[in-house]
């Protein structure tokens, strides 16, 4: 119901025609892209003062289609100028400072915050009026974070972004869809496409991951973002906890009888908007989706990843190529030398290296630090943060040549435990404290002689 | 899918238990409104804290069964709280202020807007995780609403409130919906309970007003609240402007063949949520059903409302009761002596009142101010604001009881034209302008002698 | 999608015109009724010869168009005609049947069959082509049943109707639906309307019996019958068998939690489409609610009736008013004679009665027979032929006017367990048993003596 | 809402043991086959049976899930008991054929056809009972097509499920739904599948054919049969009538504007159920989907197909092969003998073949005819019989193996005019007539000389 028509076109008219006349905008100045850019920061302007308010819709509109047809350049100018010219109203926050300051409380300090909020906030509110605008800025950011690494000085527009993608993106609006065959194929081509961990290889793939009796997919949705997922993630029900990839991406295995499955397992999880990227979903996804699968599975024991270990092969390399780094033995370094690019090696060779990888992963996790004081990993970063363990270190668990670059084919389990998720957590974020079972425990102690000052664990 | 589980179950045990070990709540201390206010308070500092973000859907739950088990008192002191104690972090603001002096720029205003933000936004964002959580969140603001009279120094509370929700029912999220007669009668329900201009008396009064072939409903809803409206508009295919509402509430008419219809009359509009006082929707509803009916009946050549006046009369007997007031002249305060209470007069007696009725309207309309300047009327100043012009006065188009307290029956139609809705926009806005027609101007002209300064009019 | 276009109006147009040539209908001879039924039967010849399959769709549509224009008398004619020109082709017919003589045989039996299929059954089926048709053929056969009383002549064409309808209509098709409160309003209406058995006074009743948590009501549906239920149930969730209707019907009641019932009752049952009677769908309903409601509330131990007794009052009159009848005694007919009209008796004279019912009701299910041999009450008839057996009888069950002139107030409860329902349907059909709970049979033993040979009975 | 429960669980479970005792079966009887066949059989005679009405769900659903457990020779002596066990009432029958003969008449004709009905049309109206029957009743027919060539006398049996389907399957049951790239994948799988004409090779190919902006694909599904089409069409909108299907197939062209249309070109339908053999969609789905697209693109001005020509070769190679044949000429023969075995000839031997299979082909569809008096090509009756006309020849219009095998390569187009249709079918039905546009009879009249007394044609 919500399509335009010739009310809307006849306003539209009327406001482009306005426009032209107030704007004086030529023909011949038009043509040239700095008068582009000029004319939609100016219909930005009309649309955030009190005239945007009768003809809002159509005036959002109209941007939006301006900046569609904007080229990379003009784009960037258009971000200058949400940046320059839509910054707070300096007169208010001078104002506003100044009562503040002559009379500190709760009246004077909220006024500071509205009249420091960046007029390009409520610039993008606006935006969103149009019919199908969410989609559009989302797109929008995802230009801009392309732009950011060459011109940093566009990064508190973004902030303005995130804080409104946060709040329009909040977890009580997403909706929680099973994705499965009978899912439309508009959506399947997207999970086939966004897939970041795993890749699909064609439909026959997609449809062992997501038509099989015993895996599962599961996707966020928002609802003004039709039939477009917001981040998916995988599941293999097993009996065992998994330690590798392989059995799993396996499309001729035999499937398991979900009802006897003791485990379920999430080999892949994928956000599939660039333009959300700082809006933190994936947390709330697991979580969710444990609940959804327990109630189907009520026999579920375990619920654990088979994860990637993204920054393991980078970390050990720079060891290797730090002859002042105690981390590495002689023997180590021999063993690692054998490794010949991201070629999987022989089995042979892979039990003589598993030892060696262990030891090092379990300094890796547990003892390594970033300069943050952070784990150097990012997906233990975000599981651990979720209130995860670190259950399991699968060294070769995967072999392909992606696997082998980042971590010499090395694979983790972190697990979910209900009742140990906030206190994991806590433990983590307040204490630094990297929760493990005891089995990584174990090979980190038998690797550390003397404990360095850093390591806090606790039992998980 | 969003239901509880018992994997959320225990993740809430497992919270409430951490919780009563780590706050020392007794159940004696659990008795008093006072300890019932302060657990809920420092559920909020947990539900803030990075803990919340591993556990926050089940402590936003918590909170909310909390609240909803408060009593009045109670909630006003967990408004006051909210109030005090999530106000911005001084400590944060404080060095935000010291920057942005010391090296005045984007970056440092934009940490000051960040700084300055009350705790209690991202708090009210993170209740917004539980299910159903927006419904709740509206409802909560509601009794906030309740409150904010006797006290004014929740204000603050209630703008975070609405700064929020401007964001999230932003119309961009917003589904225009026809209600009909295959519409659940759950909705029909509260469309019958919400209806806050010409009330519903039961269904069959209902049935008249949405499954005539000459008769419209629509109403916004907003995704996370389903099945509940948040304002609707009535409308009526006619052939004529009309000045009077029976006709058009008349359940024995015969109804109009709608292709026939020239007109479209929004004869009614309701908000159906207090708790969304102040975020406005109406503007953007009349304008997609003007949209949408054009559409289905591309015949219609105009868009008027049939309104109240709902400050006239209280306007003309303060003028009456001014010994000063030079508004009236002597023959006008013996006509309208006459009418007595709310009591419609008799129709020879209405030919007689016309005139008089019809000179003070073109006053009240287009000479009287507010202190503020604003016309006097609030549902002129809803219309005006959104473009239409003020198109005719019609004496006794409201002979009920309410009509008589409210403007001695006193109708008026506005009217929107599309290619005129900016212009008028923006001269009511910029210059104080009200847009009339022809002959609603004649009589404020016929009547006025001297012209007072600030009259200021244009041809609608 | 599957309305009507300009290609449909260019096909109708030219088979209108066609048809208006190959008929040489002139203007007058269309303008009188028969004429118009002969048009219509002239249209029929056409649908099933071999052109209508090229234009069966408009032709169809057209007839259908007519058939709703006709009067009353045309539309007896035209199904005089149905009758008379649209049996089966008797010159195929003398054909099969020489054949099956010459050489009897499957092939020659099944061309029989198919020979003597009337040809109107094939013309329904194509009738039903036209978007909608299958609606307007059941009100076709509404009009046909009016009609059959008088003319009895036209049974053989209602038996087609039948016999169509029972293999579209059959429970494979159907689908079942939950009526609730956010069942759209058309629906809802609709149950307030077909409601035959304890009115639904408005639509606060309506809701009390499909929006309250102890309440349940389920219909059947046929997809190509959109928004019209065929016959719906409405249960009441209870801890005991009730033993009057009253309580249940009461509005004011407070709900019980649904999960501490005991006993669901089915305390009405009604059929919403005349043009569907006989084709029979409450005993699939009934199943298909229970098994509905078991898997909702497992709790559940007894699955009950409420129902009326239409014949009984008007077979204890005929004993009362049959000298020759020996059911009654002398008591009996004193004791009877006090109740006057359909005036309720006081409390005091019904505990008087009450054996006198029990009585004579245990009689009147149990002994006394239609002249095919079966219970004279059709309610008893559709519930013991379901497989239900008699619980329990509740003189003055139902106090109402219409309750005392059915049965003086009796109501029944039937009951239907699942490991039973079989062997009570097969005692019922193959040998004619009762079957009644002990408590019934020993009311029947204690007033027979001595026992008739019709009186067959098993433990229920 | 139609699954199992623990009702019909217990109700299964009650008939299932009810059934062992009646049946008298024995473990070691049921253990092969022909006590497995024997046991449905009895099951059948109980559905219809009375007792089949108080538990036919649950019967329904034994039988059929005993019918899947059934091994193939078991199958045919299941359908073998249809056929001699399941006619018709012989007792009942006799005393109808007396009746008939004793009083010919409307209600013993009438009494005829219901007694000749076989026992196993109600039979199978019971298995649907049960849920999702519908699509195992259909594919139990596709098994009894299977053996009906080595099993002619199963014949009566297939004309009853036959005969039950057209009732089931009317096209007023009908829904007919666009496909395209917002289909379910498991639909869309289903036309992959099901594509019997030109084959779609993949996604990819899928894609190219449901989700450009100038092509389009309808089916038609039955609401019992959920997510499976029954029938389904594919549609290209083209600027001209094609002469080839290779640019229609390719997935690189570049689409056309559908705005800019003129023709739509129906250039496969595929039938999808087997069991559905001989029910007839074909016709009604090619006219609504006319009418469809007229209403989408009111530009459109020509509707046509572009379809094989299967019968053609074999035709052909019968004249070759027979001496006495004097379709051919001696050049013709000799040019023929070029083509070798499926390999497209080049362009240039291509031109030289045209005017021979344009002559052979006018030969073939307007003059040759089946032994009933037909044209040979079963193409060419579905079309002309729907009341196209044969408009244009295209030779080597399909360069495919299968289309050289089929045809030599040709193609043809047959067009339908809406104003037309009613008289061509009538004059194919009537008159036996092949409508043919100008140019093609042009091509049939050079060739003959003199005409031979079975063409008869009209102008298209």
């Amino acid at each position: 119901m919500d399509g335009g028509t010739s009310f809307f076109g006849e306003l539209l008219g009327s406001i482009a025609e306005r426009g032209r006349a107030l704007l004086d905008l030529g023909r011949e100045r038009r043509s040239t892209g700095e008068a582009r850019t000029a004319s939609v920061a100016e219909l930005c302007e009309r649309l955030l003062s009190g005239q945007g308010e009768a003809s809002g819709v159509a005036l959002a509109q109209e941007i939006l289609a301006a900046y569609a047809g904007l080229r990379s350049g003009e784009r960037i100018a258009f971000f200058e100028t949400l940046a320059q010219d839509f910054g707070p109203d300096a007169a208010r926050l001078d104002k506003a400072l100044a009562a503040y300051a002559a009379h500190p409380g709760a009246r004077s300090v909220a006024e500071i915050h509205f009249a420091s909020e960046p007029r390009r906030q409520e610039l993008i509110r606006r935006f969103n009026l149009a019919p199908g605008a969410t989609a559009r800025l989302v797109a929008m950011r995802a230009d801009l974070l392309g732009f950011l690494r060459r011109r940093p000085d566009l990064a508190e527009v973004d902030r303005d972004f995130v804080h409104l993608f946060a709040s329009w993106f909040n977890r009580g609006f997403l909706v929680l869809r099973r994705i499965d065959w009978s899912t439309p194929a508009n959506v399947l081509e997207k999970i086939i496409r966004y897939e970041a961990v795993h890749e699909i290889r064609d439909w026959n793939d997609l449809r062992a991951r997501v038509d099989s009796p015993d895996r599962r997919c599961y996707a966020f949705f928002h609802p003004a973002l039709v039939d477009e997922p917001l981040i998916f993630v995988e599941v293999a029900l097993t009996r065992e906890t998994p330690s590798a990839i392989a059995p799993i991406l396996d499309t001729a295995r035999t499937p398991l009888a979900p009802e006897t499955a003791r485990t379920a397992v999430f080999y892949s999880i994928s956000n599939c908007q660039t333009g959300l990227g700082g809006v933190s979903f994936g947390n709330f996804l697991i979580k969710q989706v444990v609940a959804e699968i327990s109630r189907e599975f009520p026999n579920l024991k375990e619920f654990v990843t088979l994860s990637p270990v993204p920054g393991f092969r980078a970390w050990v390399e720079a060891q290797l190529a730090d002859p002042a780094s105690t981390v590495l033995t002689a023997e180590q370094r021999t063993a690692l030398a054998g490794i010949e690019g991201t070629q999987a090696p022989e089995a042979a060779a892979r039990e003589a290296l598993r030892p060696v990888i262990e030891t090092l992963a379990a300094h890796y996790f547990l003892i390594a630090r970033s300069p943050k004081g952070k784990p150097v990993d990012p997906v233990a970063r975000f599981h651990l943060g979720n209130g995860a363990r670190l259950e399991r270190l699968n060294p070769f668990g995967d072999l392909s040549a992606r696997g082998m670059a980042q971590s010499y084919g090395l694979m983790v389990n972190y697990r979910y435990i209900a009742e140990d998720i906030e206190k994991n957590h806590e433990a983590f974020f307040d204490r630094g404290t990297i929760v493990a079972s005891p089995q990584v425990r174990k090979l980190a102690r038998a690797e550390e002689t003397p404990k360095p000052p850093a390591l806090r664990e606790v039992a998980g």
